[in-house]
């Protein structure tokens, strides 16, 4: 079976300037939807801001098994209620991949719990980035290090929470280090940050960068069916507990009454 | 220097509820402050919900070292921009811990990201709290298990990210088991999520629970200034940049410019 | 492509006790690599203690993809050079299942670092497994907790490094909880515990059981290449480096001469 | 209370390699030691590879809060008795912080469970350590970065487990990176790794490096009373269990019987 797979592109700079149109004639999210239709595993489409409800309907998500999310001069324009959508469809099974500037998408920060903040510079400089964990899944095909010739910047601290796993720390030329590639589970969704994605320069069209893309969607993939109800707390009234129990003490709530939220 | 620590209590049911009120006469948040106050490296006082901004206003928090939260019935009344102000402190460094029920408070699912749900039953059944890390600061001086009579059951699956560590796990008498201890760090802010606490039975009386609170304090102070700038993304420009760089290619940003957020 | 499996046994107790027999009369192992021969996708074998190198040849080792471990009256009678060569294999990508009394093993404790104690009864009593990681790969077809009327108690503190992830907790009849399904990564080798599986119970005959198994199989195995030389520490020198870099300062080592191990 | 510090050196290099001597007159060991005396709260001694069980008898660890470790060239003298000492010490609740070459230290090898392999360069090249957990104790009074002008260089993969937090990112002149400061904990025992430090350069006579040292060393500590029986598996027979409870079903041991180890 396929994983259907969703590009999200902001869409913006893709239209609007001309230095970025260059380097990606095809837009960013229609270029990384391209190198992963080189996979036979994967079934890429796109989606943007400028669709209704951003292209992310219920019913589109429900198809969804892998999101990757590039956004950076709009995260603002993005509507609450989506972003409270995707975090929703990440709990109940939908890989998530948030690229470059996505680190300050709603999205993200929802899903983090913390500032998502880091440093920067825009000048054309270096990386190299470094398997930190050999033989994850995410890394299959690739050498201990490759290079970026020209990338932004992006230097530690980088607010996030402990990941699961750290796959790659970057390298840059200026003199700054990243943790570029990083593992998090949040409900039954498997979502990974990666780091380079600058649309000034032409990542996207890298065959290593290209690899760790599609090897992730794998990776993020459940094929398991997505959980319902992903934020109900149920009640096990006393005559439904597994073992038997009779109901003590005082009581708050009637039998069958819902929780507080 | 003492451990500046303020008990948040949400104070519905202490106002409203008679149960309630023969349990905790002097409020939860009331009591729970009178048992951290016997350890006299600790200064607790309380700020409840119908102050104003919830008696949480920046002034408050900046001199608030460890905050606890209690809250059940009016998690939805909790202002966005109060609870959003109280997660900006925890990556400030200030420290928080969050009980029972308040796992479903406004702070706690913004510095989780998930969903923090889990399945409950009011039977007034036994929990026994078992120790899964040994000497942790914060199980100073408890046995291996210890138990209390009567408390509401939280059962498993919890929505929860993979914790810093586990620290408690709870065992119901009606079958479930809980994880009742976890730590976080959000940004530079330590966060442990402690379960019992229901507001019917006489829980922060216990001397056991009072222990882990009075050591949960002192895990979750950190004793250094308080960090600011915490959402900052701060552009480093090439000629600050740590080694020598030349600039390169083409470029989004003008020199000063701000990131785009 | 098949998963090449061995499910490793002590065979003690499997020869020579009558109760394990009459619950067991194919032996623990042959019983366990039954069961994962149910899935199409999985070929299970079995070794040995008793045979040459207890089965475990460098050969063997090379070709197997997953290593299941059951062992518990006759941990001292493994080879230190054979412990040895499975952590090896582990590290360069080799899955490995460990089971039950195996938290023991000396293979488990080598690639634990800790003491891997808990507490223990033989009780036939009542074990209540909840799942903790929803969706997680290793619960897949599961509900969220299943039962196993009568199986040895295994109590926390469990002696063990915080996991990569909680799996399952339990629940037991007589009062205790214990962490019973821990994954790992130790190098590119994926680690699981899960805790029972006592002799003289039919818990291998058990369908959830075997669902865990077979999933953890699944989840276990790295399809990758083995990795080699994964104990290397091989010397990057200066003409070398990924940058152009000039050798400065006092040296210890000649050029081309291996570090001390 | 002081904080009762051992600083174990090897003390080979110390004694025969005049480049060393010339940086370190006063030994490895005994530099880190003065530097860690410089806090009042801390009382540092010394030992060494060539003094009976290597300065580590059983009463030195019963006194010992932490422990720092230095060794480069003479790993394979330490004798494994004492290596198992150690490791059983950390799990009663010893502090241990591991230095730079001690990565391939019994002792660190045992209490991580993989081959702590990596790839190095003795090039006297400038490396430069990030923090990526600001505020983290061990951190306090550092800048978000500083410089060691002449390093030996280690890098990525690290042969290590996913650890606790990442604290400390290094870059490299040389064009790698490595995550230079990590912790963990293994039973009651915290475990910091950090990695400057070869000894024909001045590094422990930094700032910076001695204010991580006095850091680390407070961090590691644990106050608690040493945790006694750390490798023990207690039986708890039915009649002792914490909920009433029948002994049902066949049996492999005997009451009071001791468990397989």
């Amino acid at each position: 079976m396929v994983i259907r797979t969703v590009v999200w592109g902001e869409n913006v700079h893709d239209q609007e300037n001309p230095v970025v149109q260059q380097v990606y004639p095809d837009t960013l999210h229609g270029t990384i939807a391209a190198g992963l239709n080189e996979d036979a595993g994967i079934e890429a489409t796109t989606a943007t801001l400028q669709e209704p409800e951003h292209g992310l309907t219920e019913a589109r998500l429900a198809e969804t098994d892998v999101l990757l999310w590039w956004g950076h001069a709009a995260h603002g324009d993005v509507d609450d209620a989506v972003a409270a959508r995707v975090a929703e469809a990440v709990w109940s099974g939908m890989g998530l991949i948030v690229l470059h500037s996505g680190h300050f998408a709603k999205v993200f920060l929802r899903l983090m719990g913390t500032a998502c903040n880091l440093t920067w510079r825009e000048a054309g400089e270096r990386e190299r980035l470094w398997i930190t964990s050999p033989n994850h899944p995410i890394v299959a095909g690739l050498p201990n290090a490759f290079e970026l010739e020209q990338e932004e910047m992006y230097g530690e601290p980088f607010g996030v929470p402990e990941p699961l796993e750290t796959v790659f720390v970057s390298w840059f030329q200026g003199g700054e280090v990243f943790r570029s590639g990083l593992t998090y589970r949040r409900g039954a969704g498997n979502i990974f940050y990666f780091r380079p994605g600058h649309e000034t320069y032409p990542t996207y069209h890298d065959a290593n960068v290209k690899t760790v893309l599609k090897n992730a969607v794998h990776w993020a993939n459940n094929p398991q069916a997505r959980r319902t109800g992903v934020t109900d707390a149920p009640n096990v009234p006393a005559d439904k507990a597994p073992e038997p129990l009779e109901v003590r003490g005082p009581r708050l709530h009637k039998d069958g009454e819902a929780g507080y939220r």
